[in-house]
């Protein structure tokens, strides 16, 4: 198995002029659980091992692997000047460490770095691959538009929500799988599961997320419980409850959306009450493991060999892991 | 001959979320001189016309010739918010009536927009065109770097400016001809004279810039002369200078750029008065021409028809403007 960590530290960015290449290499380097590289070596795997075809086929598929890691690393980069976050990973972010500028240039440098990766994908396939990669990355720009507008308007339907995680965060897992399975010599329908399962998988990843950001173990999280209340984050949960509550508690809820002066913890805990007594986690829970089911059928039509299996069992320690 | 503005204005942006893609519909409706595309399609006609192969060939072109306008455009979304520029092309910058954020999206959509044009190149040909473009592109990001970066730095030689100029400016002209040429079926020599020309006419025409913006006519420049004199902006003209003055000059020259408080015609005469007693002018005026002849030398190696005759026209033009 290719390991993506050294692929990625392989890269090189010791050129000059330092100042567009060192944040570049700062947040690479920062880490991240590479889930996007891994999916697309996985994918290529599948395949593989499906047809026992082509052992130069995930070999081939790392280019593309690590273009969805750079991708996904600009997207941050930009992102997070966008948010104004300052911390990423625990270290400060690009445009905090340097300057907005930097963050703007040196990002727009990693996404044409991406494609620079891409380049290096097999002639025969590039046509596909890049037309893939360039929907993704008009879906993930629409997703961070739709998320920006979203905090400026008042109804926001469950559906747009979830249109706007699919756009923001599930297409690129669903495209590095496909990709991946594609260089490997996938067919239209394994492509097409694969893609299934990645948009599904990633959309019940970020509903959990939405979960575990209250109803998360401290311990574990790994960020401060009740984030995305204290913001007034429009999650699955928020919009939920919104959707469902009845009119007094929907004016409390508001309430506390609108609060200017409040102690956090006491409009944590106040607004989780409010969830729970609405049933809004399970609500997000039965949506998640709708997703998890239709990513887990999709398998189905794909060869059934050790990297299937892991995908698998992705999709269900995803389930449990929020139980 | 294809309307380039036409092709320009068939591009599609009526589409959600509107945030995303009305910028960028604003700044390519916003006019400019179309250069970039204009070379790609007369570098595909001087192939095309001198092998008379294919006449299918420049409409092939086409989708590349909109892959560089539209990048150009991205690269002045953004680098207007880098350099917060507030007027482009007569109209408030896309950072000015919306926001940064706004600029930050848009120009990152921007550019995976000219990577989608790019994506409809015949398939034989991409491989190659995209090995260019991100070559091009990083060029351009690098050189916006160095300009940045020579801000804050008090030595810069003139070969340094001279490279700062050829990544950020001259490699696309370069690259646009080139690419255009490609696609029509220009051979290894003709590609790399089409390069070659665009080069050096790129040089030719930033250098030529500088000693407009102070010597040109105010009728006909469109700015207000003297800007880069008033901004301290480090030019061919400057760093001439500085390098060619002797101590008493050089102290005045630096007086004037470390003042803070002054008038800006006096600043701008005084300045134009160094320029004049040391002959900056001048020394411009031979870079330029010698850039100048080393692209139409360019000229002899390829077909000798009325595309490349354009391309003397323009080399010559340029000569004669400035005198």
């Amino acid at each position: 198995m290719i390991d993506i960590n050294k692929a990625i530290d392989a890269l090189k960015w010791e050129k000059e002029p330092r100042g567009l290449y060192e944040p570049i290499s700062y947040t690479l380097a920062s880490g991240g659980k590479r889930i996007r590289p891994t999916l697309t070596l996985i994918g290529a795997e599948a395949i593989v091992n499906g047809s026992l075809l082509n052992g130069d086929a995930i070999e081939q598929a790392v280019p593309a692997a690590l273009a969805f890691e750079v991708f996904h690393n600009f997207t941050l980069m930009h992102d997070d000047v966008m948010d104004r976050a300052e911390i990423r990973r625990g270290q400060p972010t690009v445009h905090v460490k340097w300057n907005d500028n930097t963050a703007i240039l040196s990002g727009d440098q990693m996404l044409i770095e991406a494609y620079k990766l891409l380049s290096d994908v097999p002639a025969d396939k590039l046509p596909q691959v890049l037309k893939w990669f360039n929907e993704m990355a008009t879906g993930i720009c629409e997703g961070q538009q739709m998320d920006m507008d979203f905090e400026h308007e008042s109804h926001i339907s469950i559906d747009d929500y979830l249109k706007m995680i699919e756009l923001k965060t599930a297409v690129l897992l669903a495209n590095a799988l496909r990709t991946g399975g594609y260089i490997a010599g996938a067919n239209e329908s394994e492509q097409q599961a694969l893609y299934e399962y990645g948009l599904h998988i990633g959309l019940a990843f970020q509903i959990q997320d939405d979960i575990l950001d209250v109803y998360g173990d401290p311990k574990t999280f790994g960020k401060a419980i009740g984030g995305d209340i204290c913001s007034n984050k429009k999650t699955f949960l928020l919009l939920t409850a919104l959707e469902t509550a009845d009119a007094e508690t929907k004016a409390e809820l508001l309430q506390w959306l609108i609060a200017t002066e409040h102690d956090e913890q006491k409009k944590i805990a106040a607004v989780t009450a409010i969830y729970s007594r609405l049933g809004v986690r399970e609500a997000g829970e039965t949506v998640m493991e709708e997703h998890t089911s239709l990513a887990l059928a999709q398998l189905d039509k794909l060869p059934q060999n050790a990297a299937t299996e892991k995908l698998r069992v992705l999709a269900e320690q995803l389930v449990t892991r929020n139980k």
